[in-house]
């Protein structure tokens, strides 16, 4: 039933993992199963009892399966369908070329009158506006002047020390003053890459991946690796390493907290041998962190620059998931590229809104920040479960969902005949937005798969578009028979 | 005393403007002197009486000489010290290296207490945080949730239709399809440079040049070519087709409406003839019109990209200068380059602040923005008027003072052996910013020019914050005689 393909020694219980969950996503595993026991598993792989013991244990906390006494581990047993597979190979850095899709897909969602499916905006689910108005308003009072002019262009001192004793409660101690605030995540992306990488340059990226890291090493002129990734563990660390050793790899952009479309929040043990490998490649990791502050199922693990020693570890972060994407208040945390991102950020926008700025560091000090999201994470998590549920009705039997730990998307794999570009547009006449999977590739994967938001308020309207949008993939199905 | 370097035949008008602007510059010319007979000066440089009427009438538009009936053409006889002289030639293009010490400027200036005459905050002289923050608060009762929701990524839509009708003033018919919102002008320069030119390229200069741009030029790994300049008339054309025939210029980056810092409104004339010759070459301008609302010298001139036939010139502009530096809110008429331009601006920061966007759709829409504009342009010019007459009552005798033609600087010219740099450190210790003469080229000139900001209100304060500022000056020429 299973083989490891290469036994490089360092990364075996990931192997395992990785097999285990390929295996779930082929179907070849299915809810209930029971899985080999520890000593067949070992001697089949040729792998110690320990490794495979640590491969079973991370699983379980993950939730993908569940120990019952005395009979061994099982596959968790969910209301869902399957995970989706894991979609892709590592192969070789491609030029990316998304940009002209994603130009007619932003145009199409953000139409008034459409069903947000296409837009991950996890804070309208449960919007913060009375009180930061309130806090806004109150900021306006107290420093007149002050909040028209210029910012510093790192950022406002309050806030940046705001979120440096948020980090500690994440076990990462950050000086304010190594805190760059910036025009929403994607700057600080946009900052953290062209910091540590140039044109031509080849850029790891987990696959799927975010469009947004896609659309950025496009307009960068640099190629994008893609590289295969588990929605339950995160990326596979056997193809990073595979890659580090055959390409030579600038940076890598991963998202460990919440990768975008998958959602899947890797261990912090994952992360430390990422982090380790990548260091001693003296490669840069940028993490997309945009969504850590989002993670329902389970604890928060240690952000991926806890583990860094070299400064190589860059993480990227903003409000717009959380309270307020009109805001474009982000931060970048650059480790030993930071002067060099202050100096870009300087020229290239100066400095970001005082006012928006003022009014986080009050909203974050008074506690309304914490608050707001205590409130949100259950409303996220309860439309994920009323999104899923309804998904697994109305879709056809064969359609894989994903199983994020938070966030606010579902990542489908619909039956391989689907066109999920020409879903996409048979949606937007019924006034129904998604993204089509392939905007999340630069190798043109994905064409079958889409990426839903569950980031609005649960509604009978939202249910009745799911069921529309089940009813075109029903139909592309009978059009376009076996 | 006059002589022509070179004649091109086609901008005759211009060369006779730069060639009179140079003698009154290095004091061959001082105020009250005649001027040649029209006759007498057409025989001497052997062009038409024409071409040296439309110089005269030029110049006598632009304030720096009068009519006198029956006598003739005379050197405005001015309460200021002489113009600044052109201080350089056109040379080869060089690479950047200014912002390690624009960085640590920047930390000095923005430190509290500080007297701010090294920011350029025009705004500051007449804030209008009152009616803005009114304003806000109106469109957050009104829009309540949208107001922290994603803007589009070209911008709002009534942002964008207010910025066309005010274009329509200027003689410019844009429509808001053409129209990208970005975070303030420096956001607007980086993709407009971004979208016509590559790392490498050579890009043309005003000299002096603003430091933002130098910056941003060297933040992409490109080549500045610094154009001679003159205080009156602009950017010399003579320079400018020198600088097209010996070199492959990728881009130019002008301010033909308030040169920083020199201060100087280009005529209409001489916008035409450089975007005519530009566009034969088919080189792009971009156009930094961020202060082309506050000229108050005169009506405002069209907007170069009026003269464009092929679509190659850019305008950056923003409301930092005028309303509100901290909202971070500007725009780009990418001309030709639309397309690629807004497909950067969303990889590199998705969109800018709604709210703000809303505000000051508002503020302009009611007419307020207009109202406060009436009310700041002569705070600004008696501002300046004050700062002329304070300079020229304790500065050197020799010290060369610009005489803007709107904004919020001047440009000093001190005597040769002031080192700005030295000053510029002597000045902070004593709690007075400045801007050293050095950061305004690529090329290591005006060492010994400095810019003042006369963009906060008058007062007792400012008046003997200068006197302290000439003392360190005359300390110096003291220090070391000749």
């Amino acid at each position: 039933m299973f083989s490891v393909h290469k036994q490089s020694g360092e990364f075996l219980y990931q192997q395992v993992i990785d097999l285990i969950c390929q295996q779930i996503g082929s179907g070849a595993l299915s809810p209930g199963d029971k899985l080999p026991s520890l000593r067949h598993l070992s001697s089949e792989l040729t792998v110690s009892i320990p490794t495979v013991r640590q491969a079973y244990l991370e699983l379980e906390r993950q939730g993908q399966i569940v120990a019952r006494e005395k009979s061994g581990y099982f596959i968790q047993d969910k209301q869902n369908n399957p995970l989706v597979s894991i979609g892709c190979r590592t192969c070789r850095p491609v030029e990316v070329r998304c940009r002209n899709l994603i130009e007619r897909i932003y145009d199409a969602i953000h139409s008034p009158g459409v069903l947000p499916f296409g837009i991950a905006n996890p804070c309208m689910a449960l919007p913060a506006t009375k009180t930061l108005n309130r806090t806004m308003k109150r900021v306006m009072a107290r420093a007149e002047e002050r909040t028209l002019g210029y910012a510093h262009t790192i950022g406002d001192l309050g806030l940046r020390r705001q979120l440096s004793y948020r980090y500690l409660n994440h076990g990462l101690s950050v000086n304010p003053d190594e805190i760059l605030i910036t025009n929403g995540a994607q700057e600080a992306l946009a900052l953290a890459l062209k910091s540590v990488a140039s044109e031509g340059d080849v850029i790891a990226v987990e696959s799927p991946a975010y469009h947004g890291l896609l659309e950025l090493i496009e307009s960068l002129g640099m190629l994008a690796l893609e590289l295969e990734t588990c929605p339950v563990s995160g990326v596979s660390l056997e193809a990073l390493d595979k890659a580090l050793r055959r390409h030579q790899v600038a940076a890598c952009m991963f998202s460990s907290s919440l990768s975008n479309p998958l959602g899947c929040v890797s261990s912090n043990q994952h992360r430390q041998a990422m982090v380790e490998l990548l260091e001693s490649y003296s490669v840069p990791l940028i993490e997309d962190d945009v969504y850590g502050d989002l993670i329902y199922a389970g604890p928060r693990p240690h952000p991926a620059q806890y583990y860094s020693r070299k400064g190589l570890v860059l993480t990227c972060s903003s409000f717009s998931k959380t309270v307020a994407p009109g805001y474009r208040i982000g931060w970048l945390l650059a480790g030993s590229a930071f002067r060099t991102a202050h100096k870009l950020k300087r020229s290239i926008s100066c400095s970001s809104g005082l006012l928006q700025q003022m009014t986080l560091t009050d909203f974050l000090a008074s506690g309304d920040y914490d608050r707001h999201l205590k409130r949100l994470l259950p409303v996220l998590k309860y439309n994920a479960q009323r999104m899923s549920a309804a998904i697994s009705r109305y879709f056809p039997k064969q359609t894989g969902i994903s199983q994020p730990g938070g966030g606010s998307v579902l990542w489908l794999q619909l039956p391989r005949k689907v066109d999920s570009v020409l879903l996409f547009q048979q949606a937007i006449e019924q006034d129904i937005s998604i993204l089509p999977g392939t905007v999340f590739s630069a190798g043109r994967r994905y064409k079958n798969h889409i990426r839903l938001s569950y980031g609005h308020p649960w509604s009978d309207n939202i249910d009745a578009g799911l069921s529309k949008l089940a009813e075109l993939v029903h139909r592309q199905l009978t059009d376009n028979p076996d």
